[in-house]
């Protein structure tokens, strides 16, 4: 069940167009033969497609060096935590724009499990916490 | 062979004192039987202990949400590409101020496999790029 609409956050929030995605456009699919074009080039190819007129930035990459759960991809905004995603299909490029948007409109910086795409939950690979990042009561 | 002594970085880059080691301390050992103190938390001690005097700030986190392949560590600098890694040992807090200060010194940004501590080179999980990188010839 999705809560939040997520083609409304863009217009409810100020910091939508400073999300960034970035996909690995040298991932293979983990445990399958080679291919051309390489699958994590395909869904960078759909997820720039995808963020068009949605304000998520889409920068391609050679490496996120997830190379045994790729294909890969990471987002993050100014303030918020970076997520790196693996296992991706090349028909994800959605579920990352999705994603991205639901970041960008989370005011605590943390992607909500609640609404988030099934993708970016079952390949969620690591998180790391913005620059300034202070844990309470270590 | 390590062609860079790390105990001399902090004395000849600028950018060292900004450099930030994140520590999981909610890190159980992957596939081992759970235990107290958290093997997570105890890298985290040692680290803290191994950073002073170094110019390395090192974070508690609760969670990286890299628990199938804990303990986990992070570490960035301003400008520089942010690593993770797992399957870290409690022994491994002078690798990670090592690695550290390498990424500290590192120009270009990215942690030097060269000279790089064994933990973090069978240890990486993934790596990201800094806020404003755009590949090149993409």
């Amino acid at each position: 069940m999705t809560l939040i609409d997520p083609t409304r956050i863009a217009e409810t929030t100020a910091s939508s167009d400073a999300v960034t995605i970035y996909v690995c456009i040298t991932c293979q699919r983990a445990g399958m033969p080679e291919s051309e074009p390489r699958p994590g080039a395909v869904l960078a190819e759909a997820t720039v497609k995808a963020a068009i007129g949605t304000g998520v930035t889409v920068r391609r990459v050679r490496c996120l060096a997830n190379c045994s759960r790729g294909p890969s991809a990471a987002m993050r905004c100014n303030g918020s935590w970076t997520y790196i995603f693996g296992g991706l299909g090349t028909d994800c490029a959605t579920a990352l724009i999705d994603g991205a948007r639901l970041l960008a409109a989370a005011a605590d910086g943390l992607l909500p499990w609640r609404g988030r795409p099934e993708p970016l939950k079952r390949g969620l690979i690591a998180r790391v916490p913005p620059l300034d990042f202070e844990e309470d009561h270590v």
